[in-house]
C-alpha cells in the first residue's frame, strides 16, 4: 500500500516474518550506520532480530532502549536519542529504525526530524495502535506537561513494515487500546468497516489473525487516503482525531501514562459520541452503539475524575490548549452523519452536560 | 527582495525605521495573538515599539524576553518559549515574530517549526550578522553540548524585515562578529564584492550607514540565490559554511558563547584559506589577502588553544561531528578558485598542519 505524497510518498507494507528479514529493508537510504530506537519491553523481544537483518544493508547497527511508556514521551527522552547518535558519530546521512508503539515511533520520528535538521526513519510498529495509526501518516511529536503532543513536525518515514507477528506478544490491555483507534475509522469514513468491525469484535479479541489482518489492512487504507487529502492537517485530517480531544485531556490530566492513549480514545469516543448526540448531529442508537462496542474491545467508557475542584473544567481548561482550538474556542471532531465526520465548536454549557454525563461520579 | 522557494517564498525587506512601522507587517498570516520573542539586551530597546506596531494587526501581541547569548541556545531556553506559549494559550494560528539577533532567531525559528507541528514566524534581525546571513534561508537549530545547531529544523521565515537602524546600537564587537559572514560571501562567490567589502572596509567599521546597507543588500542576494537554488542542503548550499567548519569547533571547544559565532567564523575564514592554500587550490596572497581583512574588520585571525591533551585533536574531534561529516570523515568547505567553493574532505596530517599553523602557541 502506498503513501501518495509526492516526492514524501512512501510503502505501508502489511504481513508475517517482516521485521527479521534482511529483504524488508532492500531499497532505503544507503549510509553506514543504522539505529534501532526502542524501548526496554520491546527491545528484548525484537532488536537483535532486527539488528542482524539490518545488518545485510548498513555496516554499522546500533540499538538504543529507551524507557518504556507514554510518561517517557517527553524532551529528556528525545534527548537520549541525540546524546546517543552524536556520541557514536552519526551524521546526516544514518537511519533510524523506530522498532515499538506510538511512543516509540512518535519519538524517533521526531527525533529524525531535528537531528542535523532532518535524517530518514522507519517505522517498525509493534503494538495494533501503532499498526493502524500512529506509524502512518508522519505526525511526530513529543508531550508538553501543558498538552499531549504539543511539541513536534510533520515528517514522513521512508516506509512503514506493519509485521502482524508481533502482535502475537501484545498484553492484552494494549491489544484493547489498539481497537479503540480502529472502531474510530468507521463512524468518520466507513460505516461498511464498523460493521465489520462490530460482526468481528469478538474475534479481534481473541487474536483471530484473519480479522487482525484485515483491521490493519482497512485502518491503513482509510488513513492513507486522509494523509492523502491532507498531509498538514489544513482540513479534513482533523477527523481522524475523532475522540481524542477528550482523551488528550484525560491522558494529560490523569498525568501521561495512567491511561493508555487507546483507552483515553476509546472512553473519546463515547464522549464525542455523546457531544453529537446533543448537537443533534445523530440518533440516541448510534452513540449507544459506540458505547457498546467500545465496552466490547475492553475499553473504558465512564471518564475519569479529573484533578481540580470542578471536574468539567479540568476537562475544559486542557481542551482549550488542543491543537484544533482556536483563540481558546475548543473545537470538537463530531459525527456529522453516521461515516462522515466534522470539526466545529460547541456550546460551553453543552460541553459540560457531556463531561457530567459521561464521567463517573463516586 | 524575494526568496524563491515556491509555496515556500517569502520577501526580504531592507530598509530604515521598519520594525516599529504597522505597514511593514501588512499581508502576514492572520491571527488573534502574536509573541515577541527576544532577549533582555535587545527587548528593553524595540520590543514595545514592535509590540505597539503589531497591535494594529493582531487583538494580544505578548512579550517573551529569553537570556542573551550562544550559552543559551539550547533546549532548556526552547522550552521557556513553549511554556510560555502554552500559558498564554497560543494556538495554531499564532505568529512569533523574532526580535535579536542570530541566537534568538535560530531558536524562536525552531519553537515556531515544533510549536503545534508548525506555527508562522517572522524574521526581525537586530544585529549584522543576523541580517546578512541567520534570519534569511530558513535553517533554525539549537546546540547540543556535542556540536554546534545539531538539532533543528529547515523551516522557513513568512517574511524578513532588516531594519538598519537597529544596527546603530551594535555594540563593536558585534558589528565585527557580522563582518565575518560579509566577507564570507567573496572568496565563494562573488569577488567583486570581495573588491567592494576590501575598499569599504574602513566606512563598514566606522558604520557608515551606505556602505552598511549596501553590505546587507549584496549578502542577502547571495544567500538567497543559493538557497534559492539548494534549500534543504544537498549540495551547493553548503559553501555558506565556508569557515564554519573550524568555526563551530571553536565555538563548542571553548563553551558556548565564549567566542561570538562570528568571532569564530572569521578565525574560521582564516584556516579555511590556509587549508585551501595547503591543498593547493589558492596562492599564499589569496590567503593573505583574507586573513588581512578579517583582522581589518577586527576579528581574530589566530585560533585558540582548545581543553584537551592534544590541540589538533580537540579540533577534529568536534569537527568529525560536523553536519557535513560523512562517516566520521570531516568535509571542508575550500576556495576551489577565487569565488568559488567546493566540498571536499582533506587529509589528517594537512589538518593538523593547518591547524597547528593557525593557533596561539604559549
Amino acid at each position: 500500500m502506498r503513501i501518495d505524497l509526492g516526492e514524501r510518498s512512501y510503502d505501508i507494507v502489511i504481513g508475517t516474518g517482516l521485521i527479521h528479514q534482511a529483504s524488508s529493508y532492500a531499497g532505503l537510504p544507503a549510509a553506514r550506520q543504522a539505529w534501532v530506537v526502542t524501548n526496554t519491553t520491546v527491545g528484548p523481544l525484537y532488536a537483535a532480530g532486527v539488528q542482524a537483518a539490518l545488518r545485510a544493508h548498513y555496516a554499522q547497527v546500533e540499538v538504543l532502549e529507551l524507557p518504556d511508556g507514554e510518561a517517557y514521551k517527553n524532551a529528556d527522552t528525545l534527548n537520549l536519542i541525540f546524546d546517543a547518535l552524536l556520541q557514536r558519530a552519526a551524521d546526516r546521512k544514518t537511519v533510524l529504525f523506530a522498532l515499538g508503539g506510538g511512543v516509540v515511533g512518535d519519538m524517533t520520528g521526531f527525533a529524525a526530524a531535528c537531528f542535523m535538521r532532518g535524517v530518514p526513519f522507519v517505522q517498525l510498529p509493534t503494538t495494533l495502535l501503532a499498526q493502524v495509526d500512529s506509524s502512518v501518516g508522519g505526525k511526530t511529536a513529543i508531550n508538553h506537561p501543558l498538552g499531549k503532543n504539543m511539541i513536534g513536525a510533520f515528517y514522513q518515514p521512508q516506509r512503514v513494515l506493519c509485521d502482524l507477528d508481533t502482535l502475537r506478544t501484545l498484553p492484552p490491555r494494549e491489544l484493547a487500546a489498539g481497537l479503540a483507534e480502529v472502531i474510530k475509522y468507521g463512524p468518520i469514513a466507513d460505516m461498511a468497516f464498523l460493521d465489520w468491525i462490530e460482526a468481528h469484535m469478538a474475534d479481534l479479541v481473541a487474536r483471530d489473525a484473519a480479522a487482525r489482518a484485515y483491521a490493519v489492512q482497512r485502518s491503513c487504507e482509510i488513513k492513507a487516503y486522509v494523509v492523502g487529502q491532507d498531509e498538514r492537517e489544513s482540513g479534513l485530517r482533523a477527523i481522524l482525531n475523532f475522540g481524542h480531544t477528550f482523551g488528550h485531556a484525560i491522558e494529560a490530566g490523569m498525568g501521561y501514562g495512567q491511561w493508555l492513549h487507546g483507552e483515553a480514545v476509546g472512553c473519546g469516543l463515547v464522549m464525542a459520541a455523546e457531544l453529537s448526540l446533543r448537537l443533534g448531529l445523530i440518533d440516541a442508537a448510534f452513540a449507544q452503539r459506540i458505547r457498546r462496542m467500545v465496552a466490547a474491545a475492553g475499553l473504558p467508557t465512564v471518564g475519569p475524575i479529573l484533578p481540580g475542584a470542578d471536574n468539567a473544567e479540568s476537562y475544559m481548561a486542557l481542551m482549550r490548549v488542543d491543537k484544533k482550538a482556536e483563540g481558546g474556542e475548543i473545537r470538537f471532531v463530531v459525527i456529522d452523519t453516521p461515516g462522515r465526520a466534522a470539526v466545529r465548536p460547541a456550546p460551553d454549557a453543552l460541553v459540560r452536560e457531556v463531561i457530567d454525563a459521561c464521567c463517573l461520579r463516586e
